[in-house]
């Protein structure tokens, strides 16, 4: 069984994932990353010194995730691991695709192609305000996306909402201003 | 201008290049490469101590390529440069769409989402027959790609043909068997 969890940055989802992970015995992985590739893809995205380009970014991603995919993800299915990834392919629809404005379709697409189609079985997406979000990471330094500013993330956070609203059967949406041990609750009930 | 250089390893682009480069006063690339991410990304593929899926290889050379045409390619083609470009698309078409079997028209599409659809004005493609190209680079070290075997680079070639044969007005197909004097002369024949 495969669990992804989505949100803004901010939302809790490392909080979220540490507490899931140990009441369902779930192995936890994160993207970019996850396998050497992957990682070393991250490090590239998350250097300041280096332009990069948003397709070249949205490639980025979707390679990184393939290399994951077949490498880790795809084995450990199969021998019937629960999986909690923190980020999967909706963060790139809501970021690349909505944020940057590359189109949900033409993201979509990459990834299909790089993940063979391979789709959460459950995907837990914490709703939190952009502002609220933002704030929560002020402390943390910022990044390349987080340097985006607010009118990106107002742009993913509705791309997540339009995901969700077309996919109910696989979104549970849960209410991150909530504190971290009712939004723990609320997932555990919803995925039981 | 663009002119792209497109052929088997071993066919002798390089040398054609450099006599192309004198004669015709133009800026040279190459791919993977050009601009610091995309040589970063070379690298990544090249490393032989990581597993790289090949759906994931195919992306990130789609990503190399994405920089370098929003980096370096499209500012020198709007200042009115001529550039030759030691491999494009088409490599990725007949290596990773034809030599690795992921299909043509899949490897495509990512590129026309990477390049925003940057065509060559030609192409010159140096055919030359797979066993003759091995024994040509028999000395070089071998990489990832040489060491897939000569019925993957007997798929390379025979997708080159096919890019060629289905988009004569752009591709200028050189019988790479000649003497590289008489290589260059025929090139500069057919651009003029």
């Amino acid at each position: 069984m495969l669990i992804t969890v989505e949100g803004l940055d901010g939302a809790g989802k490392t909080t979220l994932i540490s507490g899931l992970a140990r009441s369902l015995g779930a192995v936890v992985l994160r993207e970019p990353g996850g396998v050497e590739l992957s990682e070393r893809i991250r490090a590239l995205v998350a250097d300041p010194s280096l332009s990069v380009d948003p397709r070249a970014e949205a490639l980025l991603y979707a390679a990184a995730r393939a290399q994951l995919v077949a490498e880790k993800l795809r084995p450990l299915l199969d021998e019937g691991a629960t999986v909690l990834l923190d980020r999967f392919v909706d963060s790139s629809l809501a970021y690349q695709g909505g944020g940057r404005g590359l189109g949900v379709e033409e993201i979509r697409a990459l990834n299909l192609f790089g993940t063979g189609g391979l789709r959460p079985d459950r995907t837990l997406l914490l709703r939190i305000e952009p502002s609220q979000g933002l704030a929560r990471i002020a402390g943390r330094e910022a990044d390349r996306l987080e340097q985006a500013g607010g009118e990106f993330f107002a742009r993913v956070a509705q791309t997540y909402d339009e995901l969700a609203a077309a996919d109910p059967d696989r979104f549970i949406v849960l209410d991150a201003a909530q504190p971290p041990a009712t939004v723990l609750e609320s997932a555990l009930k919803a995925l039981s």
